[in-house]
């Protein structure tokens, strides 16, 4: 479902040769927001990043990993998106039923030593199992950094040469800033621009927070008055930082949580001219009719948005 | 031997190429267990872990690399596994009579340094030599994991790329880890849970032992009843964290032991739903007559599992 | 636009192929200083570098890529110069307007780690966004400097052999130095020669002080009475320090300050000899039409230089 | 001279190529020892190691590369080793005379820093000059030792590949290893099995001291009482360390000593089962009339061995 | 001019292709020095090591990398040796005229950090350039040593199959070693001898002091009684040390000093049977008129030697 709202998001990637910008189109014309420019995605890394009893225990048949597939295929996401082992497990079982979207790093918590990612899968690895995307975690922040954004712009050069767009999950942290300014607004805003000029397609970043954390970023939002109060404020200045709109960026839900407070802060989202959400935990660790119903809403509220 | 269970157990892997299945079903179809769908391994790399003495001296015998070819064929193994030295030493005069496994890492204990593992051998070797698969050592838990996990995933899609499959000895260990964490059951589920990420057709972990150690994981095991207090119990969570059982996950023996020890344990592995086991030590540091009748028993326990 | 002046110029690049000299012609024969032998380049990297509140804040229109794109061309600028995301989302809309200049590494200041620039564009991404050059900055002096020096020596042959010039961004500073050496006058003529030494096309520097910082140089400059005290002077030094003249060099002019002030500077660049300027923050955080008026005093400045 | 001996030593190195036991058959097959299955082997890597004085005064003809090559035919040596330098400057005038090794890694004793071999050649040098096998040294126990392991591998598989041998000079010592544990019995037995599992088709160790080093390899040495009192038991050992006996493993002189003490060694060696010496300093040091003489000896040894 | 001298040098070489003996060939026979086997070459890279004002503030015309190129054709130097930037500024326009050298690394002195060469060159811009060598500068006794070493070793090996022969500047120094010990004459001959161990074609190393810095070489040159005393002495020994004299090795003129001292220097060089003298700040500092007489007397001086 080729919609002029879609064609107009395209026209912004028009640097890209077409099987990116085709593959761009099936993640923006599948599902039940297809035609949109909306996005809801089902992400599900977090065997990898938190352990399978912490991850499925609380909906066991999430141990399996064609449970994933179905969800996002029946609760008409546009792509689901996991590391190499979920994805290869059911790539052949439903193939071309669901764009999916290949996490090529992923960073365990069983050592506790310094936070970091390990390749876990390629280019390669995405194009064999027909993947529409690659995935790829920055941290902004951290001593890491250089190396990761040299990783991922090579990445993102080798995808592109191959047809395939990447989504970017910037998620600001490290040896180089506070615990509180992982989610300030200035923080999060400037990681979204990062991934943008590195050449991302579609940003990932956490509903942002209202602390503005760097000093120089202070005098400057004060001085020119910029708006954070409310997160639909806020996510109008992420949205502004990627390239005035130009690039799409969606955000995260984050740690579990109820229903009411997982749908007003898509609402607000919606409100401040972001193009998605992605939902893990609160989607897949809950029984699968809520799931189901939760993810519905949600995919309501983004279609009713201006 | 293509039984229907290794048909179903083959199904699992409808992602992988068809040279990959196939020496997947080289390996369940060869030995007393073949059809079966489980799997009796005969490892030897302590010559390379501990040294010649004090792997051998028990059963000089086992000095001679020829020694252990004739021992796993002879005994009824489903493969046999060694390092590049080990194998190459056999592998003209046994061609096509026993699948191998190519240990393509290793880690002496001459230097009281930190454990690390070499690269000692290469895909290219393990097609030189007619293996049937590669075999690669992660240490999750240790500062050197992001290294380890990224060249496991590059040896993977290489030996995909050739029709091997990969089996992933996961050793929780390091730095970042205290020696109880080491088999505790959350963590053994989480190494193989990684290890089935990084894309391992075969896991192989240590039969874990009745301790949940991270305080995270602590909570999850309480408010959802996760039973620990039996090997079956353990070996069931860690099946579970394989997939939902549908990757091959197969258990150590660990030090030499008695008998009726190895064969208890072996008992509550296949009650578990645990796919094999792999025994070195315990079996080629026996006398070969002793050698052949544990291995016997061990795979007679296996076959009459439900 | 081919003159004498150009055809010069082109003279001292003899030993490049037609390819290169071709892409030195473009950026010498277009905008307002065409075939002057004089350059006025617009770099808009500080989303990367700053953030994007604290570069385009005091200029909303700023936050679109699109609006450098149109400055740079009916400004009149001979070339446009950013990273990789702000160039790829406009080279599709404007190809051929105007020369463009991928700036080939970055450094953001999200971390207060150690100040180092990431790779984060190639060759082959200038090559299909269609540039003109290749920019990469380095910082002599800094303990990275060797790893910097190799990065670019291996860049300017790749860019060579597919025909495009090199233009270095060369920022003395780092752990070797202290704040009042980078921008003293011997070292910044120490790193235009280093600049010169390792292949660049055209040097970019900062408007050296009046400060002689190494002991050594010293000695030098006070034998044989360099002089220092205007900037005319050492402007003409670093000239003289570019091969004696046959390499482009051409300065930056650093902070946002007053228009009187930045014409004051560009004279006494234009009189010493410098080849022309390179303005960001001083023209996109201006209102549009000021921005254009100072670009265009800029360039009659140094159209009118002897 | 292709004897049955020789042919049965062949057989263990079935899984080669023709192509690397052929260069193992040239070995086997030139000077005073041809078809024995015995091997002398002069080395001079000393220039290096030791730097020229020290090495070549004592005999200052030494310090002539041709020296080596001709000593080493007219002694009836089954092989020259040296670093690249020194082969180069005899291959093309020595062509022919007498197999070569091309020992790929040296360590200099210039700088007090850790003692670490840097890469001095490589397989493609070997090829172009000629030679029959090249030589590599480990350092097991050291800090380092992986890395030389997995260079060493690489080079073995390179090597195999070009239809090259591989000798690894394998010298225990280190940051993780004391003084008395470098030429203990039971750390020599094992960097010897290293050897063999890396792939190395000729080992050269020290002659072992009737020391067990490791704790656990006490225990066993104890318990099984493998006997290590005289220098032939210890040369047992060794030799059933390596693969029982189914890999070369052949002994230095290590410095110079008198005659009587080389020849004492030599004898022991030869009645352990050793299959060779490799003598350098005690060689080349000497007058060339007295070297012929010693040489001679030792071959003598080595022929009327059981 | 192709001299019977000349012939038997480059007998010294027959292991090389005949391409990497051409340009050998080429620098033996540019030149006032041409058939005679000696070589004075004129090295210009202390743009780079020293900076612009202290190279070139003393004879102003130097500034122009013109000037040096004429300098070295009209004094009837051998070759020219200088970093890429220097080559490729006149490559084109004196092309055919003059053997170059391109050299490959190079250290700056703006970092007050360890001392270390950054690669500045390749040989593809040798190629490329017309060279007819490359060179390469290593600090044997440095902590990055073995680093250095096994770039030059693939330099000298790529460069070779390319036809080009490498010219190696040994400069002993770094953390391993006092500053005494940096011209002391064990030091300097074994720097050499490393230096042929590589592969190098030519070597050169400062004029050796009346030093012996090691302990275990003080021991040698006592028992020997190697002669140190005078230059024409250490000379020697250096000849000896590289192979016999079978490798060309060629001396520095260390710091500008009077012209007297020059030639007195190079008069014991030429007696002790040095291959030559390289001649950089001693020539270019020097108003043109007295650096072509200095540069002539010291050819005359070579030319009359034994």
């Amino acid at each position: 479902m080729n919609s002029d709202r879609v064609r107009h998001i395209l026209s912004w990637y028009a640097s890209d040769n077409p099987g990116t910008v085709t593959n761009l189109a099936r993640l923006l014309g599948h599902g039940t927001l297809a035609g949109t420019g909306k996005l809801v995605i089902l992400p599900v890394d977090q065997g990898f990043e938190h352990g399978p009893a912490r991850s499925f225990a609380p909906n066991p048949a999430g141990y399996d990993p064609d449970y994933h597939f179905q969800l996002a295929i029946d609760s008409g996401c546009n792509a689901y998106a996991a590391p190499l082992g979920f994805l290869e497990a059911g790539a052949a079982k439903f193939a071309g039923r669901i764009p999916l979207i290949l996490k090529l790093n992923n960073s365990d918590s069983l050592a506790k030593v310094e936070p970091c990612s390990a390749l876990t899968g390629s280019v390669k690895d995405a194009l064999r199992l027909g993947c529409s995307a690659i995935g790829y975690t920055i941290y902004p922040g951290s001593a890491a950094r250089n190396t990761q954004y040299e990783t991922l712009r090579e990445l993102i050069l080798e995808a592109k040469e191959h047809g395939l767009p990447t989504v970017v999950w910037a998620y600001p942290r490290g040896t180089g800033m506070a615990k509180e300014g992982e989610q300030a607004i200035d923080i999060t805003a400037y990681a979204a621009q990062i991934s943008c000029q590195l050449g991302a397609h579609i940003v990932k970043v956490k509903p942002p927070k209202d602390v503005v954390y760097q000093d120089e970023a202070k005098k400057v939002f004060e001085k020119f008055a910029i708006p954070t109060k409310t997160l639909t404020d806020r996510v109008r200045h992420v949205v502004q930082s990627c390239f005035a709109g130009k690039r799409i960026v969606i955000f995260s839900g984050g740690e579990a949580k109820d229903t009411p407070a997982v749908l007003a802060e898509v609402k607000e989202i919606a409100a401040g001219g972001g193009f998605g959400s992605i939902m893990g935990r609160n989607a897949f660790q809950r029984p699968r009719d809520e799931a189901m119903k939760l993810l519905g809403d949600v995919m309501a509220t983004f279609k009713s948005a201006p």
